[in-house]
């Protein structure tokens, strides 16, 4: 326990002074977000998706995230180039399987990407991970469905097959690598009534990734502060307007003593 | 009027226990806050708009949003495959003509939607409206511009022409089917400054057609809270700035008494 | 010094009693927030991209602004369209060189645009700026970086030879065409916090150049009105995230006396 706690603040404190380029090939809806959670992290985003030019743009940068949330055929194919020539530079590639088993574009999508490059984290709800690992169940629209798996033998099993740290966030959320899991059980109820919130989580991991080479590690530190900030700005705010207003003011503001205050992780 | 005071709060309710999934295929300015508007209503928004999962995604939904403020060829292609899923599976669909009249591209989509596809529901500003309708009136950008007509007479003609219901926003907001009529007259001039205020009314109504199949009643119900909303928003407000956030507190706090109290409804 | 006092409040007058349309050709990330500080300031946005409708959507424009921040081969067609539209129109066009030096799709992108269209406003960062006058700077992502140049001797070099007016943004803010220079040092480090400052300013210049034909003061006006906007706005902020909700509020409320007090600017 205290190593997690010491971390955090520690790989926190990594990308204020370090400030890495965090490439994005992500959606629409939330593109917005995932650069200003970086950016109010410490952190440098980039957003560009241009086939021309993605295999370019990961030389300047420290981690690669996907996320397929709005995807089409062309933004795959980017995709591919960037997650290429992120494995050639050895930078982390993390994956959001947003929507997965929403439809079979998606799936398709997602096993395409696990099979022609190599991705060090997936990250996703229940439902999204269980149906790249391989259950059979439903994602409804691209919010969390209950499905009644055991997810920690979803996520080790998958995190086995593929090589790769794996993420399930929920109420508590869940962070396996072939030999460790971490359980963060930080965050708050708001954080489900803001959209992008999800789509945040995997740039806030990719953020700490490019500062930590051991991803389970990252992932937890990374989760940990976003949880944390949520914590505290749901308790500033009268809805979920204001919620993700805060949301940037306090995980800018975050230190060490409140960190290790409100930390609630097992693992 | 007792009859639409109880069903306003009676179908947010609806949204709040069902959380129906509403697919959008929207512009990429406003497309956060058309997700983000479904999602404090207590619903599900989904954007994907590749043409390879629309139709698998309508599957999913129990309404289909379109809007074409920055669409594109490829775009409406996908709009089209959707619409007829959407007919097939019978989930109403609701055409926001954004921007209409001020380009010919524009104007033609909207007319090869309504040729190609049952739209439920139009919706749109007066310049807007009265050009799909065959008037001859120029836009002017997105925003509104005053046109000297007779604003119920386009609506009917158009309602009674495309068999659809037609919602015209405004200072007031007319909401008329073949038969029926209703005038909205909740809201607020701080809305008509914040950007995105047009396209997520579309949303909220898409919301609420999901879970009330008389679109006249579901367009007039979702019209009052998202404007009573925006009154108690405005009164929190210094500036648009806030006031955006706020409209977000204040549609996910929206309880009966206040809307009995606040409502401002004829037809 | 009093000429340039007057004209930041009078050209935000004559902005709010003319409120021209602003066409953007944008980049996903920021779209929004170009599109509501062009709003907030009282003049009307359209962010319309399809290479089908760019040249009508130029007819209701008084101003052009382009921004290669998520640039792909059908945009930068499509701006090259509008580009030219607007030449013949007589109307303004600001290139925002977002990201320039970062890849060479980029740069080829700005040099395509300014070869083949006339560009009369060139804004961006130093780095940016420094590599499309033809420098060997390599630019960090999409952030700022620290360059070892005389930037009024590349900017100056750059309005000669492109015949256009020269804005480079960074803690004071260069405004430079062939024959004046202006240094606007309003502004607050926040400002750099947060994701689409710099796209915003673009839009603002844009939006000043509409009313203004003497770029170079219209670009100081707008420079002054945006960075007191965002004093104030800091002012009243916690953090980064209410800083950008101020920021709107305190541009659409902004006065003569506060403009009159606090600005700084020299040239």
């Amino acid at each position: 326990m205290p190593t997690i706690k010491l971390k955090a603040f520690t790989l926190l404190e990594r990308v204020r002074e370090q400030s890495p380029v965090i490439h994005h090939l992500t959606n629409w809806v939330t593109i917005y977000d995932c650069a200003q959670v970086v950016k109010v992290l410490g952190a440098s985003p980039v957003m560009a998706h241009a086939q021309e030019e993605v295999e370019e743009m990961v030389q300047l940068a420290s981690a690669l995230v996907l996320n397929i949330g709005t995807l089409t055929v062309q933004l795959v194919e980017a995709m591919k180039i960037a997650a290429r020539a992120a494995n050639a530079k050895g930078i982390p590639v993390v994956l959001d399987v947003c929507g997965a088993g929403a439809t079979s574009f998606r799936d398709r999508t997602c096993f395409e990407l696990l099979d022609e490059a190599r991705i060090d984290l997936i990250k996703g709800n229940a439902s999204e991970v269980a149906r790249i690992s391989g259950a059979q169940v439903r994602t409804k629209g691209v919010d969390a469905a209950p499905v009644e798996i055991d997810l920690e033998e979803v996520a080790l099993s998958l995190a086995l097959r593929r090589k790769c740290t794996v993420v399930i966030t929920g109420p508590e959320d869940l962070v396996v690598d072939g030999s460790r899991r971490f359980v963060v059980k930080n965050g708050h109820p708001l954080m489900s009534r803001v959209v992008g919130t999800g789509c945040m989580v995997a740039s806030v991991i990719g953020t700490f990734a490019a500062v930590e080479p051991d991803l389970a590690l990252a992932a937890a530190a990374g989760l940990i502060c976003f949880n944390v900030a949520a914590e505290l700005a749901a308790e500033l705010s009268p809805g979920p307007g204001s919620f993700k207003v805060k949301l940037f003011d306090c995980l800018d503001a975050l230190d060490e003593p409140t960190l290790a205050e409100l930390r609630r992780v097992s693992g």
